[in-house]
């Protein structure tokens, strides 16, 4: 059953993809390279960068979205957790940018967790921060979560929905994660239905017995979200709330960001700061967004706001140092595109934005804004912004045994036909999980 | 097979309810009439309004809705456009507002119109606008519309889009609807992904062929709506366009606005004046939002805005005269909520926008706006929407023999209990066609 | 110089007014009271709430507004802060329920403090938190605030924002303050003009100088802002900000929450509740706002809004008793009205949504929210916003020796004009102060 | 009095200039266009279109902006419109992309139309639209627009802002202006204060009026704004109102679209598209904005956004050949910079989204398009975004005379310095038209 990546997409038909545009390749990076290295920027540094980079990639996400109108399914969709892993392999294989995989509970549950490390061991994937889900109810479950999970008023519903936490955090413990990700849709469609602060206070007294489960080296990550399921207020609605609960908690209790999960118009770069400051960032859930928890494909709408949340994470690293690592993960909804080449890209997305956030002449940085200079302090991060670093990223990807043009040797490898095959439709299947 | 209201709602429980109530109310009526008469205002002219006040249902409104995360079913969902014609029937029965359904294809196509028409008839039940439905694949559907309908690059699956269109003026036609709503949540997720231009001619293309079909006395509805399902760019996604699109089609298209619709800070009651002004207002989906289409219960985030729309539909009606007669509907998602209750309190509530924007002293409205006296033009509306017209309202069911307080009758004629044993929940059973 | 309140509006006048309208809000009364009576409700009981109700007006009220296009000047603008605090007095005289007065410094700065004081006690009115300005230049500044105030990078800017806060606060204890309301516009107009942590580092170090110079029973509250004047980020520019800011602080730093500051769609009233529950709820600038910081008039837009502020607030009261104390002030910018029908009409506003809420029966609502009974939860706040109060507030006039009808008073008094002589316009007189 | 460029920046100093700079800006432009080259691109091709490239710039752009809270002056502010010619002349000299200027009456208003004519030929520049103003007030203006302007409700006022939009065409035509930009602020601050229909019946009106007065050659634009200066209603808020009083004026009258007069959320770029199909697109102010009318500088906060208004602008030119012609326009608040060096940076950055534009593989797009292959047609746009087009933008500019670095060209010439001698600030002067 366990395959390795050489099972997924043939090692000689890379190659003969990287040979063919390995000419190209080297020519634009060379003269990207000696355009740097006339702006003081050495190429190779940051195609280690580069290199260096990873991003986990969520099961859920090599699977069709879909929206509560309708799913339009792909071909070939993972079947099951086995499977997505396979579609994930395929991933980290050509883009060598993700190398671990996040989980997603009750879906991605097996009877033997040892399978599925093995599984991802073959594969070279690892596994990230599990997810519980509670805003939905499972087959068989015996509480609803109609009215609430965590925050129920209905202390049986709470004590299922802390449970389920719990066994994520068992579940997670047995294949090497080390966090655990409560995103909880709670919250209220009128006025009145809740009491604001009481759905906060069951919400925290609930979030208390998972935290006491946390084995020692283990982080609880909090996610906020502005609005949907819940549309006239959402518990844990903003980073604020985020933020206080996370400090209530304790030390290992951290901040999530999700890059589509605030109000128009917030400036989410200033947010990362902040909660990189007060010691709370934990991670992010990266996609994009035009208007509400759009789920998009990670910078394909607003590239320079990614690019800017990066050069926050540039700041930190350089204040805070190697103590500052904050988890990347994707989180996308994929509704008229290969999961499997919008995970790709999106990686890739992120990746390029960790690069051109490197290529931040720092120090100019601070000069100019120390001296005011607001024009120069903007270009300064805008040359960053501007500097194609493609080559870069496809100079790391050969280097490190991916692809230089993922999109194109995937399609070129017939993955999704043979998944298709093995992997029949199934009537009246639908979306299983979309944070 | 076909029930009338009686046998919905025991008329003998309805009375002994109004029996119970109705000192109250009357004493409640005489206070609020003593204060208008000091105010020069006549009760029994507003009662009279409110009784000739309709709004109509959706047939869709009565099942639970859901989001793209979870449906929570309810218990005694109906299952058929019958039974979703019954708990129309009891929304109507109680509340005298409702007389009309807006039927929803094809869900709600049966092999023999007349057997629904006479359904609605002994409910005393019309049939309202016919909605049409391409934005999800209906079971055996020949061309998928993963990529638009309307718009779609693929003319088979534009063709297809169309005739289903048409299908649906037939399928009014049978049972007396005067128009054709058509929402087509065609779009696109990333920029690039649809010439933008080259969809809106297809669009036009579609619609024209559409228009074509209608009957002499028919309309046809635009639907506008700024996002959802597509994430990036919606065909039909403001007022402008819809309005653009209503005067290339001609005189039989109008523009029908859905109160949750819109940009966030969009001043809505002056898009309603605006398509007033220049004859291309259709009608309405009412309902309430907060952040997006949250299709909440109408008037239960921000009555004022309700208020606000009627204030100016009593300005055009003052102006246009009888010729101004737009379409009143609503269209809610219910999670949380018996829809029937929903949509009882929900059509009251709409009944009391219009109720109020007939308190507007318009005369004294109109001299402070001449004088610029924009404290007093304030006030004058806010001494309209201050005024608790419940009394009214009430007075106007009990006398058009509707419920002096329909959520309690509802509640003690056991209604939801027969409709759990009658309509047993179907395993899986899934949404079915929010908008 | 100082002036009574007698020789603001006439009693005689005032008593005239009160006698013509006395019958028919007699009437009014005694409607709604039965009303009331018949839901169990004591009219009596919310009529002594609403005399005891009082919100502070902020000194650069009384003044007419303006935009960054252009201020057209009212007529009789106060031309120092004797004559405000005459308007002022004119505004409590006629509606009792605004007894306090906030200052501005440095506009509202007077060489001998004892002289302020009694003239506010000559009129009836005490003194409010003060409010420092650092968004301008005041003349002869030495260091420019154009890059920022308590965030700039020059430290000779800093130590100048700080030492005026500090002589605020020193202003403020001559005339029997007891707060100081900080709010600052700093931020950047550009990606990258300031770093952001560094701002704040730079916001917190400024904001323990100032927290240190408090006496013992003041607070400083913190006022958060999402944009203008900056345009790309506001250091202070959210509730999570600001929230984490007072918590550095210590506990005599609380957050004020204005309801114009906020992003698109955001649930001010769960701000509230959160605020509350941690303790940190420092205050209010009310007003009302459809797009950004409008400063429009209380309840002028959305005032369901408002009401649900105060069934927050009535909640936190319950919950904790009378340590549980925010300040309210109004904020507006009266730019069509005159400033001072604008704050007459806006306390009553903010007075009417107190005792809507007061009318909550908060243990129906508690059992609806424990039942999951969204509906009735909804009804249940629905139906206290609904009453109209008006009358309990005409009668509250009445017997604390107000006016039954402000605005009318005002106007029959000709006070504007009597101002509009002694107050001649001055050429070139541009805003002073507006937040 | 009338100066030539080359007395604006020395000749020498800018040869010198570009001398140091030549060998870099070669080197680079080589690679960039080796690396064109394998993709099928000419360089050269796209630096004649840069060459082609113009914007106009607002004379009021030249000084430095405020918002309501404060206006920070810059040194050497210009104190009339010869000194604003004189500005605007070192923004097109070192750009060589500015060659027009746009007015602003009445401030802009000399007794002598030929000295203004002169004094931009001799600077090389040329005048683009005209603007009138009816949003404050002129000095001994006999009707106050504090309640509008073309929707006042008196008809004096109207009259009086007819004959001043009537004068700004005969001013315009005098210095060989060929369009008229009308905004208007005019809207309410209160739901009631105005009839939304009336003022816009009022409104149309005087459009008539103006539009009878156009020369045959001319162009009228409506530009719409959300909200700002009024804040509860704006008459001309959106495209769908443009365009409906453009569609109603006739042909000559077009819609002007600002980047920053939109609500939160709305896709600019199809309101583009929209107006281009519809024949009414008339042009553009360009600038940027992250919450509302913020009017940063160009492409600063969103650059793709900026890219895909281009992107739609090629699409409209592909399809309408020559006869497509928009206006393009900076409209920019400069609070924190220097305006000069704004508004060249800002002409490089709208250019450099035009060059970006210009490298969209249309036929590919369209096949990707056709092919329903959201990911690929994605990544068509995102390949032509990333290229750093900056060598051919200042090749370009070396080609054409101006200079390879503008902004450290003009820093190195010591115009500013020079200016603030020659004009010392005038004490209390304030801001003066920002649109």
């Amino acid at each position: 059953m366990t395959k390795s990546s050489a099972q997924l997409i043939d090692q000689g038909l890379l190659a003969d993809h990287n040979d063919k545009l390995a000419a190209r390749v080297q020519a634009d990076y060379d003269a990207l390279g000696s355009m740097l290295a006339r702006r003081g920027q050495d190429i190779e540094r940051l195609t280690t960068l580069a290199q260096g980079f990873a991003v986990a990639v969520p099961s859920w996400g090599a699977g069709t979205g879909g929206t509560r109108f309708a799913r339009f399914a792909g071909r070939g969709e993972p079947r099951n957790v086995f499977e997505k892993l396979e579609d994930c392999g395929v991933i980290h294989q050509l883009t060598q940018a993700t190398p671990a995989v996040s989980l997603h509970f009750p879906w991605d549950k097996v009877g033997d967790a040892r399978e599925l490390r093995q599984a991802g061991e073959a594969l070279g994937l690892g596994f990230d921060a599990v997810n519980s889900n509670t805003f939905s109810d499972a087959v068989g479950q015996e509480h609803s979560y109609k009215f609430g999970s965590l925050t129920a008023n209905s202390a049986a519903a709470r004590e299922q929905a802390i449970a389920h936490n719990i066994e994520c955090i068992e579940l997670g413990r047995a294949i090497g994660s080390k966090a655990l990700t409560v995103w909880v849709g709670d919250g209220a469609n009128f006025p009145g239905q809740h009491n604001l602060r009481g759905a906060l206070e069951r919400y925290l007294d609930s979030m208390r017995a998972i935290y006491a489960a946390l084995p020692d080296d283990w982080n609880v990550f909090i996610e906020h979200k502005l609005f949907e399921p819940a549309f006239y207020a959402t518990t844990i609605a903003d980073w604020g709330t985020s933020f206080a609960c996370a400090t209530e908690l304790g030390p290992k209790a951290k901040c999530l960001v999700d890059l589509g999960h605030h109000a128009p118009n917030t400036n989410i770069e200033m947010i990362v700061a902040r909660l990189a400051q007060f010691g709370k960032l934990g991670g992010f859930h990266f996609n994009d967004s035009k208007y509400g928890d759009d789920d998009l494909d990670s910078g394909s709408i607003n590239p320079f706001q990614l690019f800017l949340v990066f050069n926050e994470l540039a700041d930190a690293a350089e204040r805070d140092g190697a103590a500052f690592k904050p988890s990347y993960m994707l989180d996308q909804s994929h509704n008229v595109t290969d999961p499997i080449e919008s995970l790709m890209s999106s990686a890739v997305e992120v990746q390029r934005a960790y690069i051109q956030s490197a290529l931040v002449d720092r120090a100019a940085l601070a000069g100019h804004q120390q001296g005011n200079d607001a024009l120069q302090a903007a270009q300064t991060l805008k040359a960053a912004f501007r500097t194609d670093v493609g080559p870069i990223l496809a100079m790391a990807r050969i280097r490190s045994g991916g692809a230089a043009d993922p999109v194109a040797a995937y399609r070129a490898s017939g993955y999704r036909d043979r998944a298709a095959s093995a992997r029949p439709a199934r009537a009246g299947a639908s979306s299983s999980g979309i944070v």
